[in-house]
């Protein structure tokens, strides 16, 4: 199967100039969705991951099931305000202003090796943030995985020496 | 495993005077979670369900994993102005104000036996706004699924017709 061919294109959202990817209709397919979560889970079979840190909310989608797949917990990334225990948080910019992300402080320790996972990979800002709240909380991240990578914003540049693997690229 | 023993209990969150049950404590331990997606979809294996409905944000952690196990579609129902394509839009009363959730109008059609998936059923304003939307798009509704139930708010009435299945209740 062709993933890419399931991943819907739409012009102009959510503003002008933007091709947005759509994944809610490879969401639907059964098999799509089930050979997408097959896939990025397999390419971590061996990597003794532990936790699987999803971010929201999109990648609650597909961390979730990727996490069950692999044996490993699941933490969500969250925005601010939403987790009722005390949380690391790290600030990310936007194209204007700033956002930011929480995860629990005792979601992790330095005993987790931890696979982040986002549907989409454009600037990297998220997925830098998520980075750096993870090994805050003393674990160490073994790979970054995304349904999507959009080469041309680089965003693998964001994330440093973190390796990071995306199914799809467009 | 008896998973109530491992959703934490957290005094005022988010405000005085509410207990607020929190799944992060049975997310990140990889037998409970997985034990609990396992008892959310073998209740409906003989269902012919084609399509998991997951309500943003804590619902897609379930209703994702769900979908898979039961070989159905996954078809998220978000918050507005999250979904790109064209969708149906429902709003519901919270305690002060309203809120709104969306699905793609091409997501769901009558040929759809669906499972709503959630992590609460509290007082059901935002499930009983996705079975309105649901039945909208002429889907049947077969079910809602959630995992804790606070059966003191009488969630279960606001779903009018709507069978509903949780897994623990306080």
């Amino acid at each position: 199967m062709n993933l890419s061919e399931v991943i819907r294109a739409i012009p102009d959202f959510p503003k002008p100039g933007i091709m947005f990817r759509d994944i809610t209709t490879m969401l639907k397919d059964p098999a799509a969705f089930a050979e997408c979560v097959n896939l990025l889970s397999d390419e971590f079979k061996n990597e003794k991951i532990t936790k699987v840190v999803g971010i929201e909310s999109r990648g609650f989608i597909f961390g979730a099931p990727v996490a069950l797949a692999l044996g490993a917990g699941f933490v969500p990334a969250r925005k601010p305000g939403k987790l009722p225990a005390e949380t690391a948080k790290k600030e990310y910019a936007l194209e204007y202003g700033t956002d930011s992300i929480e995860i629990h402080k005792d979601a992790l320790g330095p005993e987790d090796r931890v696979l982040i996972v986002d549907d989409l990979l454009a600037t990297g800002g998220t997925a830098a943030a998520a980075i750096a709240l993870v090994r805050e909380l003393g674990a160490t991240v073994a790979s970054c995985a995304f349904v999507i990578e959009l080469e041309s914003l680089n965003g693998r540049a964001a994330l440093g020496d973190c390796d990071a693997f995306s199914l799809l690229c467009f």
